[in-house]
C-alpha cells in the first residue's frame, strides 16, 4: 500500500470495480464460464500454494490464541479446496440470468416495452473467517455480470488472497479484468468504514457473518443492504395435522442441525391436539438431547421441563434449546410468528385446505411452509443451483438469495422513431 | 395531538400502520376495490369540504406570501377534485399484484417451490404541496396491500386531511380500517425526523419531491428508500440513423415538456453525421426557443451558440436549455452516458441492428430505448396503469414503480410430511 492511505487505497479499488463493472455487465456467459472453469482448475493447481498461504494464517491465528472452532472454519483442508473448484465448477454450470428478456409487449402507443435482466453493478461482501467464501462469492458476483469487493476477515488474508490469485488467473485466462475480484489486502478496520461509504463506486453490500457484524453494517452504512439478520422459525402443529407429518417435521426442523438460520426455534402447538403429540415429541427430542422450555399449558403436560420466560418467544438459540407454546388456534399460531418471528421461515402441519392457504397468505415471512420441514429453506433445495445467503429484508429479494437476486431488471423500449403525444 | 410528544404520536402512528398492514395484506380484491371506489364517490361528495379546507391553505400560503406556481399546485380546482375521484376509480380497475403465484415446481426432494407475490408492508411517503397526491399515492399503497403514512408538505395540510377523510369513508365502506391510511396531523418537522427512524413499523420510505428534500431522506433514514434523484437524459443520433426519425425523436424529447425528468437534457451525434442533423435541429430548437450549449465540434457547426463548459454535462437542467455534444461513435456515446448520465433514461436513434443491441445491453439506465423518444419512461405508457414515482435506484425496482414496485415475492413451499435428509 506504500504511502497511501486505507481511504485512498480503498477509493482506487472502489474506481477500478466501476470500470470492470462495465465489461462485467457486458461480458458473453461463455468468457465468464470460461474464466470460472480456469479459476477451478488454477485452485486445484494451486493447492500447494494454497495450503502455504493458510498455514500462515493458521499460525497466526493459533499464535494469537484463536479457538479451535475458529481456527477450523478457517483451515483449507485438501477437501475444502476440492470444494471450492467444485463449486466454481456448479456455477459455471448455473444459466445466466443476465441480459434475459421478459414481458415485451406492444403499447397503444406503438412502442414495445420490457423488462432485461441486468447486474446489480459493485457488489461488496464483508465476511468473516472462511476463506472458501472468497471463491463462492466471487463466482457469484462474476457469474451474474457483477464486480465485486471482498472484504474477508483479518485472520483469513493471506488465504484470501491466494483465493483470489487464483480468481484472477482464471479472469486472465477468459480474457477478462482481474479487478472484476478484489480483495481488500488490509487488515485495517477502517477499510470496512470507508466501503460502507463509497456509494459512488458500491451498488450494494452484502455482509455474511455473525449479529454483531450485520448490526454494525446497518448502521454504517450508506449504501443499500442485502442482509440476514435473524432466523426465530417456527413450526405450528394444527389440531388437523396428521400425527406422523407433524412428528417428522417438528423432530427434523429441530434436530437435523443446530447452528443453522433455518432451523426451528419456538414449537407452536394447538390446545386440542397437543396432549396427543407433546409427549411423542418431547421423547424424541429428550433423546436428541434437546432442551424444551414450554409455556404453562406445555408445562402442564410435560411435567419435567422448564418454564419458557417472556424472552425465549424472541430468541434464535442454534442449539439444542426449544421453546414450545400451546396457541388456541391458527389465529394465535400467526399472530404468534407474525409478532415474535424474523420473517424467515416458517411452516405449518395441516391437513386442512383453507388453513393451508390462509397460513401461506397470512404469515410474513421470507418462507412459508405448508407441510415441510423448515431446513428446506436453502438455495439449493430451492434450484438455485447456489446461494450468497438468505435475505431477511422485505425489499428486492426475500429468503435464500441465488444469481437472480443479485440482479435487476431495466426497461426496454423499442420504437420506430415514436415520439409521445 | 394533546400532551403527547411528536415522538410519540409518530410512534403511535407507525403502531396502528403496522397493526393495519396485517388486515391490508389479507384484504380481498373486493374489499380494496370497494374502498376505492367509495373513497372515490366520497371525494366528489365532499367537494364542497374540499374546497374549504384547501382555501384555508391556499389562504395562509398567500399570507406567508408562497410564490404563484406554489399556489398553483397547491391549490384543489373542481377539475383536480374530479382528477382525483378518476384516479382512485383507475386503480381500483387495475389487478390485483397481492398473492401471485408463480414459479411452482416440484424439486427433487419432493417439495413444491415457487413464487408468492405479497405487500411490502408499511409506506411511508413523504411529499410536498400537491395534495392530490395524498389520493394517488393512497390509492397505490392500498390495493398492493400495504399500510401508508402520508406526510405531505405542511402549507397543505388542511387538504391533505380532508382528502385522507375521504379515503377513510371508503374504509369504512368496505369494512376496513381507517388506519390503512394515515396523513400525520403536524406541521412539526420533527414528525419527518422521526418517521425516517421508525424501523419497526416502516419498511419503506418513498420520497416525492424536489433534490432537497430527497437528499434530506437519503442521508436521515434508516429505512429502505425508493427515489427519484436525477433526471439527466440523453438522446445519441447515430450515424446510421434515418434523419427524419432522429430529428422528430430529439425535438420531441427536448420540447414535449421542458420540467420533466425524462426530458433528454444532453443530445450526443455521431461525427459523420452531425454536419446533417444538427442545422435541422437547431432550427426548430431556436424556433422553440430552447438555449443549446455545444462542445467545441458542435460550435464550429453551430456558430452562433454558446460553448458548453464542463459542468453541462451533468446538469438536469428542468428548462429550455440543451448541451449537445459530438462524439466519435457509439463507443464514446455509451461512455459519456453512463459517466454523465442519471441511469434515467436514454435512447439510441439508430438503423443498425448490432448496435441497437449494444445499446440497450450496455447502457445502464432504468430505461434504454431505441427509436423513441425519451418522453416515453412513464407508468401510463409502459402499461402499469398508475405510477408513484420512477425509481433510478439500482435494487429492487427501477424506473416507473407501479403497483409491482410496492410488492415483494416470497417462497411457499408446499410438502406431504417432507424432512430435510
Amino acid at each position: 500500500m506504500n504511502s497511501q492511505t486505507v481511504e485512498q487505497y480503498m477509493e482506487q479499488l472502489g474506481v477500478q470495480a466501476r470500470q470492470a463493472s462495465r465489461q462485467a455487465a457486458a461480458a458473453e456467459s461463455g468468457a465468464k464460464n470460461t474464466a470460472l472453469l480456469e479459476a477451478a482448475a488454477a485452485i486445484e493447481d494451486q493447492a500447494v500454494l494454497l495450503a502455504t498461504e493458510n498455514k500462515k494464517d493458521l499460525d497466526a491465528g493459533r499464535a494469537k490464541g484463536l479457538d479451535a472452532a475458529l481456527i477450523d472454519r478457517l483451515e483449507l483442508t485438501a477437501e475444502r479446496i476440492t470444494g471450492m473448484a467444485e463449486g466454481l465448477r456448479q456455477v459455471a454450470a448455473l444459466p445466466d440470468p443476465v441480459g434475459e428478456i421478459s414481458g415485451m409487449s406492444y403499447r397503444p402507443s406503438g412502442i414495445q416495452v420490457g423488462h432485461m435482466r441486468v447486474p446489480l453493478g459493485v457488489i461488496g461482501i464483508i465476511y468473516e473467517s472462511r476463506p472458501n467464501v472468497t471463491a463462492d462469492a466471487a463466482a457469484l458476483c462474476l457469474k451474474s455480470g457483477n464486480a465485486c469487493i471482498l472484504r474477508g476477515g483479518s485472520e483469513a488474508l493471506y488465504s484470501n488472497l491466494a483465493v483470489a490469485k487464483c480468481m484472477g488467473l482464471g479472469l486472465q485466462a477468459a480474457g477478462l479484468s482481474e479487478t472484476l475480484v478484489q480483495v481488500v489486502n488490509t487488515t485495517d478496520r477502517a477499510a470496512v468504514g470507508k466501503l460502507l461509504t463509497m456509494a459512488d463506486y458500491v451498488d450494494v453490500i452484502i455482509p455474511r457473518g455473525g449479529k454483531g457484524l450485520i448490526e454494525r453494517v446497518m448502521s454504517d452504512s450508506k449504501i443499500p443492504v442485502i442482509k440476514h439478520l435473524h432466523g426465530v422459525c417456527h413450526v405450528y402443529i394444527d389440531d388437523q395435522a396428521d400425527m406422523d407429518k407433524a412428528v417428522a417435521i417438528a423432530v427434523n426442523s429441530k434436530t437435523h442441525r443446530y447452528g443453522v438460520c433455518n432451523a426451528m426455534e419456538t414449537l407452536l402447538v394447538a390446545e386440542s391436539i397437543a396432549g396427543k403429540v407433546l409427549p411423542v415429541l418431547a421423547e424424541h427430542y429428550t433423546k436428541a438431547g434437546v432442551e424444551m422450555r414450554g409455556c404453562k399449558k406445555t408445562c402442564g403436560i410435560l411435567t419435567d421441563i422448564n418454564t419458557a420466560t417472556a424472552a425465549d418467544w424472541d430468541e434464535e438459540y442454534l442449539a439444542p434449546i426449544l421453546a414450545i407454546r400451546i396457541v388456541d388456534d391458527i389465529d394465535q399460531a400467526i399472530e404468534h410468528i407474525n409478532q415474535h418471528g424474523s420473517q424467515h421461515t416458517d411452516s405449518i402441519v395441516t391437513e386442512n385446505y383453507s388453513k393451508s392457504r390462509r397460513f401461506t397468505r397470512e404469515v410474513d415471512s421470507s418462507s412459508v411452509m405448508v407441510n415441510a420441514s423448515t431446513r428446506f429453506a436453502d438455495g439449493f433445495e430451492y434450484g438455485l443451483g447456489a446461494e450468497i445467503g438468505i435475505s431477511t429484508d422485505k425489499l428486492h429479494v426475500r429468503g435464500p438469495v441465488g444469481l437472480e437476486g443479485l440482479t435487476s431488471q431495466k426497461y426496454i423500449v423499442l420504437g420506430d422513431g415514436h415520439i409521445r403525444q
